[in-house]
C-alpha cells in the first residue's frame, strides 16, 4: 500500500523514520506491505536517504491513484484543508498530526470520509503518542463521559514545573526552555493556553459527537503565574497546572482553559515536565488517566502510523466516529462554581468580599492568601472587578476531600 | 441486535445494567439498537428488573440465531470454554471479561472467530475498565514494544498501600481487606500473583503476537513482604508494587511477577489503593501508561460493553488481532540482571557475598538492609542458597538514575 506525506518537517521526516525502521512489524499488524511512495515539500532535501521521493506538486500525490493513504503533517490550516479535502474526495485516506486543521474542519472531513468509505484519522492532533481518540471513540463507547481533564501542552508543563521544582520566575524559566528549544521564540500559541484549546475542542467533540468550536471556550494562560504562587502550592502540597477541561455541569457541557491547583489525589498530579496527561471521567467506568508523550518526533509519528496501520487494515470500510457538524452549545462559564486560591494586598477585606475562608500561612511580605469556597464565576468577577488589591486567584480542582 | 449475557454475578448484572443505564448513548454509538435477550444462570431471580429475560438453558441461547452478541461473565475455563467455542463456530461473537479463559485459550479463540467472521473480544479480561488492550492492539501498531509493566491486580495493590500508608503488617491488611470485600476469603490467587499472572500472559501475548503460557511465567506474590521492608522504602522515598512484567532484553522476551520497589520517577509510583496501572514502552512512542479502576462492577461492565459496540459495529467484519497458538519462547529469567534490596541479619558477611553496596540507613534492630549492583536471578539464587542470613530480597525499578 503506497503512502504519501506531505511536509517533511518534524513529525513528517519522524512518521518516515517510523515507517522504514519498524517496517516489518507494521506490515504484519496492517496486513499488508506499507511504503512510502511520494513526500511532498518546497525544499530539497540533498543527501538524505528519502530524496528520491521528494516532490514538489501536490497534484502528483492527488493523481497517483496507487497512493491509498496520504500523512499530512504540515500544520495550519491552509493549505492543509484543501489538500486533506481533495485527498478524501479523491478516495484517499488521510491521517494527520494537525489539531487547528481538525479543530475547525474534523466534522466536516469526518463526513467527506464517510461518503468516499475512506477515513480520516487524527489521533496525533491531541496528546502526541498517548492513545486518546482511539480509545474516546471505541473504548469508552459504553460511558457517558463527564469530564476530561488534560494537560494538553508539554511547553508550560515543562515550565510550570520548573519554576515548581526551582523556584524561578516565569520569564526565566521561560527564556530558559526557549534556549532549550522546549518552547518556540514565539511562545503565544503554548503560553496563552491557544494550543491546549484547540486540544479540549477536538476531545470535546468527540465526547459529545458534537462540533464545539474553540473560539467558544474560555481560555486563560499562564502568564500572571508567579513564583509566589508557585511558593503557596508547595506549601500546601498542591500543585498548578494548566488543563484543558469540560466537564458536565446541571446547566450543560462547560469547557475553559486554565490554570489549576490540584491536589495530590487528582491523577493528573504526578504528570510533570514535557509529559501530558489525560484525566477521563465515565458514568460507568469512573476515573480513567492516560499519560505519555505530549509532543516530539518519534511520539508523535508512533500516533500518525498507527493511524495509517488502522486505515490500511479498514481499506473500503469508515470507522465509525461520532462527531457531526451541528454545533453543541456550551453552557456559558458564568454559573461554574470554583473553590479558589486567591492572594490579597494586606488590608484587603476579605470577610467583606468572600465570607469564610481558609486563611493560608504567608509565604510573601504585604499579602495575604486564602482558600474560598465555592463561588461561581460571575460572582467572582463581580468582586474582582469592584474591589482594588486582589493579586491572583486559582481555581481549585481537589479530587481528595 | 440481540445480545445475551452468560452469569449474572457481578459483572454479568453490571453489563445488564450499563445496558439499560446507557442505553441511549450506546445505541447512536453502536449504529443500531442493543437489547438484552437472555441472561443465562443456574439460579432465579425473583423480583429483579431482568426476571423474564433469566433462562437456565445454554442451548436456548446457542440455538436462537437472532442473538448476535454473548457476553461471557462466568468465569473459569469449563463451562465457558465449550460455552464461548459453540457460540463462535454458530457465528455468534462473543465479549469476555474472562482473564484465566483468554490466557489459556485465546489464541485459538481468535482464530475460530477470524474462521467464522465474527468476534472474540476481551478489553475487560486485564486492567477492568482500563482501556489497554485495544491501545495494544489497535493504538501502538507502529511500535514494537519494549516494556510491559502492569499493576493488574487491585486487590494487591490495596493492600502493599494500606501497609505503606498505616505501617501494618501483611496478615493485619489482609485480614482488613477481606472484612471489607476487598480481598476473597481465599486470597491465593491474587496475594501469590496468579491473577497477574495470566494478566501479564495476555499482555505479553498481544505485544508480541504469539501464545505466551502462564505456566512459564516466573510468579512470586506479596506473603513474604514485611513492615520492615515498607519501612525502608518509605525512608527512601521509594514505593513497593507487584508487578507483572515483560521486556525485551538482549536474551529475549523475559516475563514474571514478583514484587518491585520503584523510584518516584516510575509512573506507575503514585498507582495507589484499588486502582491498576500499566506502564508501556515502545520503541518509538517511548513510555506510556494506562490508568483506572481495575476491578469493580461498573468499570469492568464497561469495558465488556464498550467490547459489544464494537462487536456490534463489525457485524460480518473481524477485527484483526495478532495472536497466533504458535508459542512465544520465553527467555529463562536466570540471566535477568536486577539491582536489589536486600536485608540480612547482622554480622552476615555483605561484602564477601554481594562486593561494593549501598548500605541503608537501619530501621530495625539486629539486621542491616543494602542496595546491590546489578546481579543476575542465578548470581542472586546461588549467593541465597548458599548463605544463611538473609532476611529478604526485592527486586528495584528504578526510572530515575
Amino acid at each position: 500500500m503506497n503512502v504519501a506525506v506531505l511536509g517533511y518537517g518534524t513529525v513528517g521526516s519522524g512518521v518516515v523514520e517510523v515507517l522504514t525502521e519498524n517496517q516489518d512489524s507494521i506490515d504484519v499488524k496492517a496486513g499488508k506491505e506499507i511504503r512510502v511512495k511520494y513526500i511532498l515539500d518546497l525544499r530539497d532535501f540533498p543527501g538524505d536517504p528519502h530524496e528520491d521521493k521528494i516532490v514538489h506538486d501536490f497534484k502528483v500525490i492527488l493523481e497517483d491513484d496507487s497512493v491509498k493513504v496520504v500523512v499530512e503533517t504540515m500544520g495550519g490550516v491552509h493549505p492543509a484543508y484543501e489538500f486533506v479535502k481533495d485527498c478524501l474526495q479523491r478516495g484517499k485516506s488521510v491521517c494527520t498530526s494537525n489539531k487547528e486543521l481538525v479543530a475547525v474542519h474534523g466534522a466536516e472531513l469526518l463526513s467527506i470520509a464517510r461518503e468516499k468509505r475512506v477515513n480520516f484519522l487524527f489521533e496525533a492532533s491531541v496528546g502526541g503518542g498517548i492513545p486518546i481518540i482511539r480509545p474516546l471513540n471505541q473504548s469508552l463507547t459504553a460511558d457517558k463521559i463527564l469530564e476530561i481533564s488534560g494537560i494538553l501542552n508539554g511547553t508550560t508543563n515543562y515550565i510550570l514545573t520548573k519554576m515548581t521544582e526551582e523556584g524561578l520566575d516565569f520569564d526565566t524559566v521561560l527564556k530558559d526552555a526557549q534556549e532549550k528549544g522546549y518552547a518556540e521564540r514565539n511562545p503565544e500559541a503554548d503560553v496563552e493556553g491557544y494550543d491546549a484549546c484547540r486540544k479540549i475542542a477536538i476531545l470535546t467533540s468527540l465526547a459529545h459527537g458534537k462540533q464545539v468550536d474553540y473560539e467558544d471556550i474560555y481560555t486563560e494562560g499562564i502568564t500572571k503565574i508567579t513564583d509566589i504562587d508557585i511558593k503557596y502550592a508547595k506549601a500546601m502540597g498542591t500543585s498548578i497546572k494548566i488543563f484543558g477541561m469540560s466537564r458536565v455541569t446541571e446547566d450543560g457541557v462547560i469547557a475553559m482553559v486554565a490554570p489549576f491547583m490540584i491536589d495530590k489525589a487528582h491523577p493528573l498530579f504526578p504528570v510533570n515536565d514535557v509529559f501530558n496527561g489525560i484525566f477521563v471521567k465515565g458514568n460507568m467506568l469512573g476515573d480513567a488517566m492516560f499519560y505519555g508523550r505530549g509532543a516530539g518526533k518519534l511520539p508523535t509519528a508512533s500516533a500518525v502510523v498507527a493511524d495509517v496501520v488502522d486505515a490500511a487494515k479498514h481499506e473500503g470500510t469508515t470507522i465509525m466516529t461520532i462527531w457531526s457538524q451541528e454545533k453543541l452549545k456550551l453552557a456559558p462559564i458564568d454559573g461554574a462554581k470554583f473553590r479558589r486560591f486567591v492572594r490579597v494586598r494586606d488590608g484587603f477585606n476579605i470577610a467583606g468580599k468572600f465570607g469564610n475562608v481558609t486563611v493560608l500561612e504567608p509565604q510573601a511580605e504585604g499579602e495575604k492568601a486564602f482558600i474560598t469556597r465555592p463561588v461561581s464565576e460571575a460572582d467572582y468577577k463581580k468582586t474582582a472587578e469592584e474591589t482594588d488589591g486582589i493579586l491572583s486567584m486559582i481555581r481549585l480542582d481537589f479530587k481528595g476531600q
